[in-house]
């Protein structure tokens, strides 16, 4: 019946007792913010469908972001703004992604799943993008670009020049941008940019599953037809405008995290990837080894390997200082040891 | 860039204030039911990832509904899993879709979103199907069947023959089946068998985005490789574990809301599909006039038109009867006045 099956890779679950280095959740962001947002559910809340396409909740976010209305799309998470995106290509000139490498994996693998084309290039090891390249193998389809980017944590400076030369789509995962001091979506006015946010990193609420994709009118219109009308629970609505209030909660956090990452890199005497994002990757010689080690001293870390200008490599989260001293000895430990 | 765009239709906003007639949601649960549900939210909640895969969840599901490990996909809501079971079909022998109409409208729509070809069959004029039809236009694509069906409320009784003789894949979408009395998966030892299922109808449980596929082992292993490994919210999965535990409650609405359906049914004149779900669907002239009508009175209903069998119908949930003798008057008057 079917010619092949796509592949499960079981993502390892860690659990909630060990210091989770793994997903880049923001970890400094304090309790009396989460009381704020986490209000009593109201049993209608349960009972009924949220609002269609959760208008409410996107014209909070237009307003805070000072965008037109129209502009946003709320999504089940990031990952869900990126399936919409490359989703899109079955109805684009040419059903073919170009993805940068090193960079989040589920782009490509959503292409595969999504029975579109991936064409795999490469930043270059000064981590500069080839435009003509990536034009050129785009043409009608699209690039995806992560910035920060996951796991160099480097900002792609190459973005508005692959916008405006690209003749398809581009595809801006923005996880990241606020800790790069980006906190309003950037290249909206472009007919062919999508931007995707979340509210997992930053924000701090991974938990809830809630992004948004944003992008000029008629192609915000596009998305929104492939996307459900019914994305993310009420509950989760109700929470993220809330958060929205808090803003200055997570602007200290991301003020914090930054400077605890430039600490922690200073005192790191391995060669590493850093850049403007709340995590830092090694690169080492035997990553998967490094991390198992890591992890039976109550730390989970990301290995990560097989890409270009990341081989072998250990992405963590920064976190608050008091743990970051620990993982400093277990990872000193771990490197000797593995 | 594009060839063409997705076209979206924005589905009304009819909010909270209005009879919701519209969705088929649960409308006989107790408050008490809901209250046992929603408890408090700890921080940590919103702040990390759920757990990969929703693994205890699904292992709930699995014990509760007595199936083998492996065997329950969590999704965010039915349409998320009947996006999965459709992707699927990028892996098989054809991407086609055989949909018997009049059925609901996502996976019709789903098939265009993504990239998969649709064969349009419908049922015969007694609601049977033309099984060697099904399996001759499928060959190693996949058919979609709901039952019971949305919006006829029929059970296809040809469920069975056609997953043991089509080549490919049967979707079934099994919504609301346990207004019917099917409160566990029935067809999960056939190989070629996907079951949709969720907790947005008689679960009461729209507003937590939570739904389930049930497959044999590989099959499931393929969808749960093309689902996000963090699909719902943690609030939702907590919730729903709960709510498994309290199936008394749903057992006792599904009563009720079978006897009111039965009764309503007896007092209309008019043609009109039954059928073993929580909705009844009316068979008019002009469906979208009366339902304009009925929404002036405080009822959202869903006009339904331009498919076999269905060329204008009215379909409503069937809620509480102090509630449905309200309806049952504007209705007349609806009738008389559009």
């Amino acid at each position: 019946m079917f010619k092949r099956l796509p592949e499960f890779y079981e993502e390892p679950d860690v659990g909630y007792s060990v210091y989770r280095l793994h997903f880049n959740e923001n970890l400094f962001l304090p309790e009396e913010y989460y009381r704020e947002i986490l209000g009593g559910l109201e049993s209608w809340e349960a009972r009924y469908y949220t609002q269609p396409n959760n208008s409410s909740l996107a014209a909070k976010i237009e307003d805070h972001m000072g965008l037109p209305r129209g502009s946003v799309v709320i999504t089940a998470g990031a990952d869900d703004g990126l399936r919409l995106a490359i989703q899109l290509l079955h109805f684009a000139e040419e059903r073919r992604l170009v993805v940068l490498e090193p960079t989040y994996s589920m782009p490509r693998i959503l292409a595969e799943q999504l029975g579109i084309e991936r064409v795999q290039l490469s930043y270059r090891p000064d981590l500069g993008v080839d435009v003509d390249e990536v034009a050129r193998r785009a043409k009608g389809g699209a690039v995806y670009v992560c910035s920060p980017n996951n796991p160099t944590g480097h900002l792609v400076k190459e973005l508005e020049e692959l916008a405006s030369r690209l003749e398809g789509l581009v595809i801006y995962d923005a996880a990241y941008a606020e800790f790069a001091g980006l906190w309003k979506p950037e290249l909206y006015e472009y007919g062919n940019v999508v931007e995707a946010r979340t509210f997992s990193k930053a924000w701090g609420l991974a938990g809830l599953r809630v992004g948004y994709l944003v992008a000029r009118g008629p192609l915000a219109s596009a998305l929104k037809a492939l996307a459900y009308p019914h994305p993310i629970s009420s509950y989760s609505a109700k929470a993220v405008e809330r958060a929205l209030d808090l803003e200055k909660y997570v602007r200290r956090s991301v003020d914090e995290a930054r400077a605890v990452r430039d600490e922690v890199a200073g005192r790191l005497l391995t060669d590493k990837y850093v850049g403007e994002a709340n995590f830092i990757t090694l690169k080492l010689e035997d990553a998967e080894a490094v991390a198992a080690e890591l992890y039976k001293r109550g730390f989970a870390v990301r290995a990560l390997g097989g890409r270009p200008l990341c081989e072998s490599c250990l992405r963590f989260t920064v976190a608050p200082m008091d743990i970051m001293e620990k993982f400093l000895v277990a990872l000193s430990e771990a490197l000797k040891l593995k």
